[in-house]
């Protein structure tokens, strides 16, 4: 078994009686049942996937991996591909929405080189790490974006910086992206995977007109049908259309899920990568949280098609894992009241009239 | 002029120039323009506000008012009217959501028994303030709820304690409350306010049973009927079918308002003392944000009647200020973004195709 099928292998079912018991926690806490809602929810969903009723808190991470795709030379993006190298000095420089999020929350922001064009690495940003599988995809319009070989690096890759965080006492994992043209990818894999129509999925990215966006829909479409012939599994999917910062979230679910550990999912391109994680193990859809609905395209359509129900929706379309960020902050808050609230006994306070 | 008359006249316009001034800096961020959405439109709603281009931002607030209801006798609540006063120590002490979550953001929490039943400031409770107006409202199926006096004097509680905290550097204000039977009022508030069916309005509170809820319904049905007479203006609505604490914050929103900082309003009870707040002084709507939809009955409705978009939608249905204090969390977030993120400019990041 390479580390993918023994990592897909360590994910176990959720733990019930954890979550049974957290339940009863929070049933006795001074506050109507329920009236928490999805707070409440979250805050059992979190001792299921850790398997630990008193739902215990380790640290946050952000994880953002960054790559070229080599379909930007079809002109579906508004902001040229240069923007990806810049990106991910200014993210390391502490400049980005995510930067500014993670520091605010205290997260510890992993960001990594997965392929970028612009080979970097001889005099390195502040603050990236540089794990290069190769300097970007090439263009899905004329053959595979990856070769499989180096989708399963890019896998292994997330799967190597999940365990990384665990084993450093992270207990929560947000996972985000940068990469010009990677909402191209992102729709072609969704339709791919879910059978969503590939008009319905694509949208206006960072900004695109409407004349961007029919082109964009073309080569979504072209890119399906001169790809219809690709075995029907996600390795196989994610090496045709997808992309090295996208098969690196990919990996990053599946270790976190096999350790234990909730990865929340920020928006469209994130979620293309948690579709291809489930239809690579199913089992993994029970620890992904959907941090937010993106304002792009089909982001609610898809996320509904995965089963997953946002947590936050504010017209949000930047991707980094600024969506993630702020929903971790929501799961820590919840979390927060599940360990510091009173209960009815230890307050005094009147149960309901039955 | 009272108080309350030169408090509402001292409620200005915006200040467009200094949102024109906030939307041009978030233009030049190293992101999509509009790209973070709602968080945008928050940061230039603030500086608006404010009269300050650079959103600066203070400390947080949030006012929580306490008073119980003579309409509790009429059985509309899933709990026994001991637990105003229970709750009132409880948060006081610490141990509610919103002493939980005031404490993790570092907020002021500002707990005030303004017309509680039982009278404790002999013995007074930790971390409570006390401005008894009176022991509880009156039954309003049988007279109107407070005099205008009462009523009037609950006001000016709001309007000090928010003048209190805005010469304290608080520049964001949240209000919460508490108080056994208060949806029942608050559901009354609305509808007499918005024209909103009273059928619509009502929800199960803190639990109510289907028959509880039916009960509810006909309550506040002949509580308009009762005092369908009642002179059509903010004060006199207010006196006849309020409570305490929801004119205290009434007063809060109006104190708020006429030193230009935001108010962030909790749920359903909340959101009725917005909706007399706008009655009385209809540029008051300008200040107000609106944190979360609450899952109590109508609140969704109320909220779009009166012109609002909560920020967050998780099922919520505490009170206390607690789906305030959340989106207040939210809000300084988007603050924090706003003053820290780079340049396109000062990170060398190229700008959108054109």
């Amino acid at each position: 078994m390479d580390v993918t099928e023994r990592t897909i292998s360590a994910i176990g079912p959720l733990d019930r009686a954890a979550e049974s018991g957290a339940r009863q926690r929070l049933d006795s806490l001074t506050k109507p049942q329920g009236s928490l809602g999805r707070l409440e929810e979250i805050v059992a969903r979190y001792a299921a996937i850790r398997g630990d009723a008193t739902a215990r808190m380790g640290r946050g991470a952000i994880l953002v991996f960054v790559g070229d795709h080599g379909v930007a030379e079809a002109g579906v993006s508004a902001y040229p591909k240069a923007v990806t190298v810049e990106m991910l000095r200014n993210i390391g420089a502490g400049g980005a929405a995510i930067s500014v999020l993670a520091r605010r929350f205290g997260y510890d922001l992993i960001v990594t080189d997965v392929g970028v064009e612009t080979d970097t690495s001889a005099q390195p940003f502040v603050g990236v790490r540089y794990r290069r599988v190769a300097a970007g995809t090439r263009n899905f319009l004329d053959g595979p974006a990856m070769t499989l070989i180096e989708a399963r690096r890019a896998v292994a890759i997330g799967i190597d910086t999940s365990r990384e965080m665990v084993e450093a006492g992270v207990t929560l994992i947000g996972i985000g992206e940068m990469g010009i043209a990677n909402s191209t990818s992102a729709a072609a894999l969704i339709a791919r995977i879910t059978g969503i129509d590939a008009a319905k999925l694509v949208g206006r990215g960072t900004g695109v007109d409407d004349a961007g966006l029919r082109r964009k829909t073309e080569v979504v479409e072209a890119a399906l049908t001169f790809h219809r012939a690709v075995a029907d599994n996600g390795s196989s999917v994610l090496a045709a259309i997808g992309g090295l910062e996208i098969a690196a979230m990919v990996g990053a679910c599946l270790g976190a899920a096999a350790r234990r550990v909730p990865v929340v999912v920020d928006g469209f391109i994130a979620t293309a990568a948690a579709a291809v994680a489930i239809k690579i193990a199913s089992q993994v859809r029970d620890y992904m949280i959907f941090s937010h609905r993106s304002a792009e395209g089909g982001h609610a359509l898809a996320v509904e098609v995965l089963g997953g129900r946002p947590l936050l929706d504010l017209g949000m379309r930047l991707g980094e894992g600024t969506g993630a960020a702020l929903a971790m902050n929501l799961i820590e808050s919840a979390i927060a009241l599940f360990h510091q609230m009173a209960s009815f006994a230890s307050a005094g306070v009147s149960q309901k009239i039955e």
